[in-house]
């Protein structure tokens, strides 16, 4: 066995995030499920703080293989944008992740809390924009989008859909989320036509 | 003091979940906030379930006395249906609640598991979508709205923005959040006219 016991502890975890939250995590279930005492546990993380925060990296570093990479090597402009947009929308369902996006779920969780959590939540959603932003910026630049496009507008209009998808989706469990979903960003898309 | 002492615990717990969603309240902290023994409060509700359903439904008269029966007064059509959802954005910073809206965070805390808590918010986010449904119905059969108008899909793209102003409003403080949720609204509203 390579697999580090850190790893090993951080693998069950994340499963344990996608499911509850970031918040609603606690030591002492995640140290049994990952098969080992509370102590053994704490041998690997100062904290509680120090678990979630490695979750939430390790959620990112999740994301960034199945959405961002692949994303990256299609052209610029609209391929890749529609590329990002499409693996974005449901993404954790197709990992091994049992549960919905930690990153989505936290941006309601933590919304009146403060804290390093919360920071590293805020970090994680304003660098997943700035991402989205200069995809976008791409797509206008080589002529695939409008001139006129407000690309600031442009990233939240796609983050409600992918809100909307998520609880569709996930929640209401509505067999129609993906049309629906497909829907509005070709609204959104045709709106911002060139 | 009229009030009741089941109302008193009601009113705490209102604000807790606002807070810290429906998933995380916990009994001992929410006897100590309304200032009595945990005992105390099993005097009035038998289990924690029943104080997060009676919570839930408590959100729900709330939402009610404040977005529904106001929308509710104005005219049919455009005028009800623009009224309803203006109220509704937002709408827990119109009330005394120090946090977000309970149903909306439920959505991504309770995707997945089962349970009657998670089948309450159900109801309620199926409830809501029926009225939204009913409402925009009502507009398009006045001609307020085109007559090709997908009925489900334009609920759907609301509740996208519901969420999209919720992040942007609660979570990422963002002074643009009306703005971004009104231009948003304005072009659904657009590509659905008569």
């Amino acid at each position: 066995m390579t697999k580090t016991t850190r790893e090993h502890i951080l693998e069950t975890g994340l499963d344990a995030i996608s499911v509850q939250g970031v918040s609603r995590i606690s030591l002492g279930p995640l140290a049994e499920k990952a098969g080992m005492s509370k102590s053994g546990l704490f041998a690997h993380f100062r904290s509680k703080e120090a678990v979630q925060l490695a979750l939430l990296e390790r959620a990112d570093a999740l994301a960034h293989e199945r959405i961002v990479e692949p994303a990256m090597a299609l052209p610029p402009g609209l391929p890749r944008l529609e590329g990002l947009v499409m693996r974005w929308l449901g993404w954790t369902s197709r990992t091994t992740l049992p549960g919905g996006c930690p990153v989505a779920a936290a941006l309601f969780e933590l919304d009146d809390v403060e804290g390093e959590i919360r920071d590293a939540v805020a970090k994680l959603e304003a660098d997943w924009r700035d991402l989205l932003s200069r995809t976008v910026r791409e797509a206008v630049d080589l002529g695939d989008l409008s001139a006129d496009l407000d690309v600031a507008q442009f990233v939240w209009e796609l983050g409600a859909i992918y809100l909307g998808h998520h609880v569709s989706f996930r929640f209401t469990k509505d067999p129609m989320a993906d049309a629906r979903a497909g829907l509005a960003l070709e609204a959104l898309f045709q709106r911002n036509a060139p």
